[in-house]
């Protein structure tokens, strides 16, 4: 097709909360000056899209397309974009680096605040969508929706990596993976020879494991109520596994004998605020620091005894790692590339089609998959 | 008296919570291995006594002679003891330092956990205690008890000051002092340029902006529903005083609004637990810290959504400032010595007699002090 002609193709639409995705032809419109339409690779099934889907979100907004990890080729550019063009292996950024708001001139926070007033209401920064079906206006989501043969971000969503990478891995870097070893790497900043506890042994709590051992962690306990996760946990590094049914105490309890006191690093995956009430407690006096990483559901709150804080512990909290996308997530790319420090492969436990896109969500409801990762 | 004779004193005691403190003729026995006795020269008294003495602290022992922020000489020492002689100028510790625990060895944390456990529960770390009056054992303090013509401390609590400070102003470093500046220089670090702010306006809290001051803060943000104590908030170096009262918001928003998104740290210098939650939420997204300094009441707990902390804000609290006080007490004594970088003077809006210890109280609960001092 020409140049600012929109492109017809196919696409996972979530046409309300709580109703299974349907496949349809959508039209995707040109990209707009700042933006830039992708035609997507790969795209890995998070748990964030089924919360959506599940109507967890309080922003979510319907119809709409999700998915925001995924990898892609850009197809054209609106007018304006210079950091890409087309032919440009790109990876989605639900967190944008636009590198002039405050929060990118900050070197203590990724949260580009350029375009996320947008992006959180399902809108381009024009306050448009690029998306149509049936006639009707259809969402963005996160500013990536990428379960569609071709999507429209903007560019400072828009991470180019080298071209010589495989889409259908590094896809995982959009958002679990980096997520997990930035948590640890960049949030946490644990340091040689200290402990790690990591609670949830999903794609998120995994990628903390093998950032704990990147940081070179003495001790990586990895806590999941699924024993069956304990195999990959182990061999993505965790020294210790252990599942909370297998006491009668609280886990927090329980770990703190096991540790002496209490652990130095702890991390959140899973998104449950008793459990990150758990991760706090479990983290040793003096110094213990907890980082929440998973997403509670709307208007759930965390709650402690202050004096857990007054005596040392500090709670803490992370997006997308606090990796800065477009300067960053290429350097994650070149590590994968250049050997075994980052694992990726290690983590996908499914390929599928788009028009399998709903077992793929079903897989990661019974607690099957780690990363479902859908090839187009 | 001989050395090893108990000595037979004045001393406020307090036999019961919710009761006024009877000054009494009380016997203070002779140090045992490893102790100290002091000759108290002065005492301040801190809303902590006071929060004892209400009967909120679940720690709380009685018959006890309360008092933690003090000075004085030493008068004799027990066996062992190396680090100080009779007649050394000290400073007692309710955070003691014995250089050999873990959290001593750590230079993340000043809890050393050598007699914590003791002066917890009120006893000396053999388990007995060194006061005795009408034949009644009488408990300790804080591992402090000031309010008493002569004490016995551990040697690990005792910090040994330069001879020539004014004992009746450098007894504020005991406690609230030391607290409020290490919270802003040791635990929050505090940079060039950020901007604070603290919620409440006692000695504490004035001696957070303070430290606010010497971090060269941009602004420091005086927070108090008392608007009598925003002049001397200024004169500690607040430039902008804010109460709560005089807004519909709650004060988190109209800091946040004042401040173009929140303040880069703040500090809960008061012990409720909704002015904690305040405090955090006040914090600038993506990296403001908030640090909690009061004390709770027994089983409060603090609360927010954890979308606070994932969107990167910190919470973590303070005890005594972060500093270890055997190593680091001297040097703020010298730093008040050697010029107007530490304000002590400034805070002390009372002296007393023992025997008055009780109208001092009664002043603090009307609001009207900063700092009471006793001068024995």
């Amino acid at each position: 097709m020409a140049p600012g002609e929109a492109i017809e193709c196919l696409a996972a639409v979530a046409w309300n909360a709580k109703v299974p995705l349907s496949i349809e032809l959508v039209e995707v419109l040109p990209p707009k000056a700042g933006e830039v339409r992708v035609k997507m690779f790969a795209t890995a099934v998070c748990h964030t899209d089924a919360y959506t889907l599940d109507g967890l979100d309080s922003e979510g907004v319907f119809p709409a397309i999700l998915g925001h990890e995924g990898s892609g080729t850009v197809e054209s550019v609106g007018e304006g974009v210079t950091s890409v063009q087309p032919g440009d292996v790109v990876i989605p950024l639900y967190t944008a680096e636009c590198k002039e708001c405050k929060f990118c001139k900050s070197r203590k926070s990724n949260l580009c605040s350029s375009i996320r007033a947008f992006t959180g209401k399902g809108l381009m920064k024009d306050g448009t969508v690029r998306f149509r079906c049936k006639g009707q206006d259809i969402y963005h989501y996160m500013g990536t929706s990428t379960f569609s043969e071709y999507t429209v971000i903007h560019e400072v969503a828009c991470a180019k990596i080298r071209p010589d990478a495989p889409m259908e891995k590094v896809c995982l870097l959009g958002c679990g993976v980096t997520t997990g070893i930035g948590a640890v790497l960049n949030t946490s900043n644990v340091e040689e020879g200290a402990t790690v506890g990591v609670f949830g042994c999903g794609a998120v709590g995994l990628s903390v494991i093998q950032g704990a051992v990147l940081a070179k962690a003495s001790r990586v306990f990895a806590i999941d109520l699924n024993p069956t996760k304990f195999d990959l946990a182990k061999t993505m590094g965790a020294t210790d596994c252990v599942n909370p049914l297998d006491y009668s105490k609280p886990i927090q309890e329980v770990l703190v004998e096991l540790t002496d006191g209490g652990l130095d690093y702890t991390f959140e995956c899973i998104g449950r605020t008793e459990t990150m009430r758990a991760a706090l407690e479990a983290c040793h006096k003096g110094w213990g620091e907890s980082c929440i990483i998973g997403v509670a559901g709307a208007g759930e709150e965390i709650q402690t005894k202050p004096f857990q804080l007054v005596t040392g512990r500090v709670w803490r909290g992370t997006a997308f790692g606090g990796y800065k996308g477009r300067s960053q997530l290429s350097g994650l790319v070149d590590q994968y590339m250049e050997g075994s420090s980052i694992k990726l492969d290690e983590l996908i436990t499914g390929t599928y089609k788009l028009e399998e896109l709903n077992t793929a969500f079903d897989v990661l409801h019974e607690g099957k998959a780690i990363r479902s990762v859908i090839i187009f």
